[in-house]
């Protein structure tokens, strides 16, 4: 057991406990259309590129946005067991994530407008290698999936405010 | 104006026209915690740490899932203002995007069960550089709005499908 990261997850809980103002975060990014579908994001000291692959016109830099959600999702799952496994004082070896997401682009492409742009269906396997009881182990995946962040976000309607400029000189 | 980009999207639009089962397409990625938060991301040939910051534990070997997921909808709105700028023939000379995204982590830390774990709100300020008119750059901004997939799957629920698998072999 990770004695030092359950330290660091006691301590948070007790901080947001005593003000919960110090639980309130927010995340910034920014990125711009370096090339045809290139983008270049910055996320603080750390540089993506996402960008299209070549089939539909882009140049395969990166990852496309849908599979950077995919990528998201898995990555949320594997450190949220990490830290409720840790929590709970439940061993746990190690975590992957396969996921497929579907999508029917005449949604984006405009030739059927009643089919959403977005995924249909995302289809995850996630695999836990632990020498933990089969109860805990279904504790730990309950706590889990009621505590992800991206599962949420996915699951349930997140309100997006856009506030589209033009010619900004800003 | 790119004809070639146009060529490709008219192309695609045709051929989900003549076979609606050609636009259904099934996006993949895999991902293992190769630390204590760090997640190996694998996205076809191309590879992506997702991590957490030092200050909760992690190695901050490169974005959070919760950023990502913003960085996602930035290039997502970037792309779908090219293409569609460019299928409707609205000359477009860049598109940058800066995002906020609200997390209450009393939600992630199980310290309020009302709390949920992901955005309760997520601000886009999207400015575009371009010649066009002001009626022009309306109608791309209402039509990149109605079909940016990104934009669909975190303003509506996307149904989850979670296979979890205790020491499977495989």
């Amino acid at each position: 057991m990770d004695g030092e990261l359950k330290d660091v997850i006691t301590n948070v809980q007790q901080m947001y406990r005593a003000d919960a103002e110090k639980s309130k975060l927010t995340f910034k990014t920014s990125s711009n259309l370096g090339g045809r579908f290139r983008s270049d994001v910055q996320i603080r000291e750390h540089e993506m590129i996402i960008d299209e692959p070549a089939s539909i016109g882009g140049t395969d830099l990166g990852p496309s946005p849908v599979e950077v959600i995919l990528a998201a999702l898995g990555s949320c799952q594997e450190i949220t067991y990490r830290a409720y496994a840790t929590a709970m004082g439940i061993e746990l070896d190690n975590v992957s994530v396969i996921l497929e997401g579907d999508i029917d682009f005449r949604g984006f492409f405009a030739v059927d407008e009643s089919v959403r742009p977005g995924f249909n269906k995302i289809r995850a396997r996630v695999a836990i290698q632990s020498n933990a009881s089969l109860t805990d182990l279904e504790k730990l995946r309950d706590a889990v999936n009621g505590h992800c962040p991206v599962l949420d976000i996915l699951r349930n309607p997140v309100p997006v405010e856009l506030d589209v400029v033009f010619n900004s000189s800003k």
